[in-house]
């Protein structure tokens, strides 16, 4: 095995040059097998197999800055930097993570999770390195998806004016997560069928030894060429009219051509883009036929291909995907958006039905907000859908261009509260805070999925500023009894006694359910409500319930600072009569982790255990 | 006066041609005597006077939508939509906007404020016009300041799906708020250079008309030929590249020009940009010259240009820029990030000597973000000076790239709380509750000058990411006395009896001094904290407070939800022992519209008379 003498950053350096294709095909069923045991991202990782290397011959580590723009595909440069060991614990409590840590390596120089980041803050590195002094080469990766995200143009706008060596590596593999779109993929898609590549792709690479010098002088001289080379900078025109240097395209499988390339582009004094093309899910058949199924995939057989564990009932995106498609057909106003996750969000069913209503913006929330103003101020209908955490991209877009119009967007946020595997950047655990503080906004959440459906409904036929938050996974599937008619502002009662009241917002339902039993077990008299609004939450309800309540318990998967139960506290301690004592259960003020769901609500103190806990202790004081 | 005849959208078109000029230049003395008087934003709305004449004579109003990024060059387009009565009052208290508002004419088609929304929102209006089969036209006029804003990229890059007519209109002075940077800028000046605007400068606009007709094929055909007219499209190969049509550059003051242009670009099948160069300040010399200044003014003298109330006190902007210049001097790895701010955020001093350590990333708060995490990663001590209505933009990036990683980057946050004329859009009273539920965040605000410049030094010596935020104008200048050093997490207690407590954050501070005051008029007695860190903020010194206080009184500029009251509530009724009330002080629920800052304070409750009100009625029950 050639993997067993990677122990350490650099030591792929001491590999002889023939072995290097075989360690790359012992990463790949390296990463295949275990993948196939954990899950996590396998299509981005098996592509970036030889690139990674090839960084890692021509740059040194832990000087030179590799920054992974979303960092997902970081994998083969875990194992080249020696934490082999950690995918037996990939994305599990307390184990390694799937994205890049700072804390987890010094060869890690910056975390990331969401998409577009990495040239901004490769920049920084660079900018830092002029002011100090320091000699370190700085290098972006960033796919040809993230480049349809705002910041990435942003950071290429201000990249323009650096002095000194920053390379962009474009990790091309004709995707992101679902397929590109846009003028920018256009573009690169032309860049791909050029000559050029076609050239590198059979190994000519030599007419790039040609050209004896990179830097200002370089496009001039080019340009000025009128052979075949002409095609190797002719085509980056756009990011050339920005002041980046184009280089490629080049195969992003083809480790010398590549090595070549990146020492070649680490003498250019300015920026420089290094156009790489990858196959995603390379070397994997399933993975390469179907490279969004194994964007991120559960534990799945080698063989086949297909989840070891085998779904059975429907998960809250799926009865977003059938509301969604019924709401298509029933009204032709409806109009459904989202920023490159046709798949994740369930939109795929409505695009095949509804194409022309159906709009996949890339990797560009802000825009897919400000848009979908446009089309409501037009008289439509949009559905933003959108996981959580993303959703934070646009924020200002959701404050300034929908609430303050009033204009009647519908946000379907799919993945809030604790989304597991993916950890920190991912969680969908703020939305709340950063939601309800916004006038004009109303928002809800489903305690079931026949409620999720309901719910969609009523935000399409609603008018003003409205969003829907659920959480990943598994719909709960009880209570189908309790579906009486949504009313604005107006919660559910579903169990009235007395003493305590428990008052859940979405997934804490369930929860709460079994909350409610096993105090009931220890004697005590407990109702539970069923928040279903967050804002505006339903006050007339507390006032009244507080005659025979003596202790009210909210209970939430956000953060406490700024939630649904800080909210209801001011109400009560405003309005109340004083006699129901408030108890605000909810996630503390720290990011939380990668790991297994249920296990992250015990840790934060949000599962039946912890939550009686807290009941228990303050009925006592 | 031509003007006279204008009295309603398309008025316009039934003015003799040769009366246009004389209506323009009656148009410019006329937004220069009601500026003068009321303040406003002057410069940008005297360079786009021909413009907004052309659009409305080759456009109809309100069937067609035209969409005014950022929206403060608006004037000329209100006053030809019949509103001229309104500059009497612009921007007072319940007077007209000095932005576009749906709610104010049917000829304002989407509210802007904030930069770069422009293309998404008029990608909303064009889309939704082919899902419902109405004809009118959509324009979007950008500047080229906003170009540099991230999500005007997105759109472009979704807009080149298009298959029915956008006209884009890049509004280029030369400028936004600040001077322009980045490739983009030299790019565009690349494209103002070109013969071509030479020509068209002259009044020769003829080559124009050589091109028989516009689509896709007009490139093909430019590209061929090889006479002058080829520069009229080549330079727009950004634009191009993108899939974007590219028209242009035209002279933004010669109305035949840009109407003809217009015509033709709206017989494009698809999203044409249409290159308009105008002169910010035009035909008022003062704001010719200083055009920054002019940008957005008080009252000034006409005839000197001088601001008619002469400036007597220092404003907090002023503060933060003697401190950072101070700062810059005594450490090295001190460096400034701004987003097209540098004079309104009062880094141009430190820009004009350590030039080298100053970044302006154009309007990209989201790289300006991430730009400084990347500058904190390598060991640089960064501070974004951001207005608190800007900083929105970045929520993500804050979140993401910085709170998750821990990393040392100081937000100077100015114009926090409410800033008067500019209204809804730029209302800072959010940032303490979007702020305040992210982990790892640190958050301060000073109660008058001395302090705003002790806690900048704190943040810069600081470890991990922390928030100064301020108020607009001038600095309070009282209790120079007060002046303890800052310690972690600790309040500073002004004035201690017992009873009422009030606990105030920043600016409120002062109003809570004559609150006090009066209080103890009345009778009570009452103790005042500067709350100093509102998070964390001091919980040992509430704990303590609370045996001698019954009635707590938290005050903030920010909305109340989610914000400092609601935590401080939060703490006490889990940690505290019952005995001290808690009254929250806080702007409602609403968003906040343009008018004095003094009657906003009023308006939402949060003045003097407003507060004891409160606090009587508190005590009272």
């Amino acid at each position: 095995m050639v993997l067993e003498k990677i122990e350490h950053e650099n030591d792929i350096k001491r590999i002889n040059k023939n072995e290097l294709p075989i360690l790359a095909e012992e990463i790949r069923s390296f990463l295949i097998d275990k993948i196939s045991k954990t899950g996590g991202h396998l299509a981005s990782n098996l592509g970036v197999v030889e690139l990674t290397m090839a960084l890692h011959l021509a740059f040194d580590l832990p000087e030179d800055k590799i920054i992974w723009d979303v960092g997902h595909q970081s994998y083969t440069h875990k194992l080249l930097t020696g934490r082999k060991a950690g995918f037996d614990e990939l994305r599990k409590y307390g184990g390694m993570s799937g994205f890049p840590k700072r804390h987890e390596s010094d060869c890690d120089c910056f975390d990331t999770g969401h998409s577009s980041t990495s040239i901004s803050a490769g920049l920084g590195y660079a900018m830092a390195r002029e002011i100090t002094g320091e000699k370190y080469k700085v290098i972006s990766v960033i796919g040809d998806g993230a480049l349809t995200g705002g910041m990435a143009y942003e950071a290429l706008n201000n990249a323009s004016k650096l002095k000194s060596n920053l390379i962009i590596v474009l990790n091309d593999n004709k995707m992101s997560i679902s397929e590109n779109v846009g003028g920018v993929s256009r573009y690169l898609s032309g860049l791909r069928t050029a000559e050029s590549y076609q050239g590198l792709k059979n190994g000519i690479t030599n007419s790039l030894n040609s050209i004896p010098k990179y830097g200002e002088r370089i496009v001039e001289k080019i340009r000025k060429t009128k052979n075949g080379i002409k095609q190797l900078v002719i085509p980056g025109m756009l990011f050339e009219n920005m002041g980046i240097l184009y280089l490629g395209p080049v195969d992003g499988h083809n480790i010398p051509a590549m090595v070549k390339l990146f020492k070649e582009a680490s003498k250019v004094e300015g920026p420089v883009l290094v156009h790489v093309i990858t196959e995603k899910g390379k070397g994997y058949l399933p993975a390469e036929r179907h490279p969004a199924r194994f964007h991120g995939t559960e534990a799945f057989d080698v063989e086949t291909g297909l989840p070891l564990v085998k779904r059975v009932k429907a998960n809250y995106t799926d009865i977003f995907s059938t509301v969604m498609r019924k709401l298509g057909d029933r009204d032709e106003k409806v109009v459904a958006i989202t920023a490159a996750m046709a798949d994740g969000t369930g939109l795929k069913r409505f695009r095949n039905m509804f194409p022309e209503r159906f709009f996949d913006v890339g990797i560009a929330e802000e825009h897919a907000v400000t848009f979908a103003a446009g089309l409501a101020a037009a008289g439509l209908k949009p559905i933003v859908a959108v996981y959580s955490s993303f959703l934070q991209r646009a924020y200002d877009q959701i404050l300034h261009d929908v609430c303050i119009q009033e204009l009647h967007v519908v946000f379907a946020i799919d993945r809030a509260g604790l989304v597991g595997s993916d950890g920190e950047t991912h969680q969908g655990i703020f939305d709340l805070s950063y939601l309800s503080c916004l006038p004009n906004m109303t928002i809800l959440a489903p305690k079931n999925k026949w409620e999720l459906s309901d719910m969609i409904k009523y935000a399409v036929d609603f008018s003003g500023p409205i969003a829907v938050r659920y959480p990943r996974g598994e719909a709960f599937d009880e209570l189908k009894e309790y579906r009486a008619p949504l009313e604005y502002g107006k919660a559910e009662v579903l169990y009235e006694e007395s003493e305590i009241l428990l008052l859940a917002v979405g997934s804490m339902v369930k929860t709460a359910l079994t909350v409610r039993e096993r105090l009931k077990e220890k004697g005590y008299s407990c109702s539970l409500v069923n928040a279903r609004f967050v804002k505006p939450f339903d006050e007339e309800l507390l006032l009244k319930l507080q005659k025979n309540h003596k202790l009210l318990v909210t209970l939430e998967e956000n953060v406490q600072s700024g939630g649904f139960g800080e909210h209801v506290l001011e109400f009560m301690n405003t309005s109340g009569d004083g006699s129901m004592e408030v108890l605000n259960i909810a996630i503390p003020d720290v990011y939380v982790e990668h790991g297994n769901v249920e296990l992250l609500r015990k840790e934060t103190g949000i599962d039946a255990d912890g939550i009686i806990g807290k009941i228990i202790d303050r009925k006592a004081q």
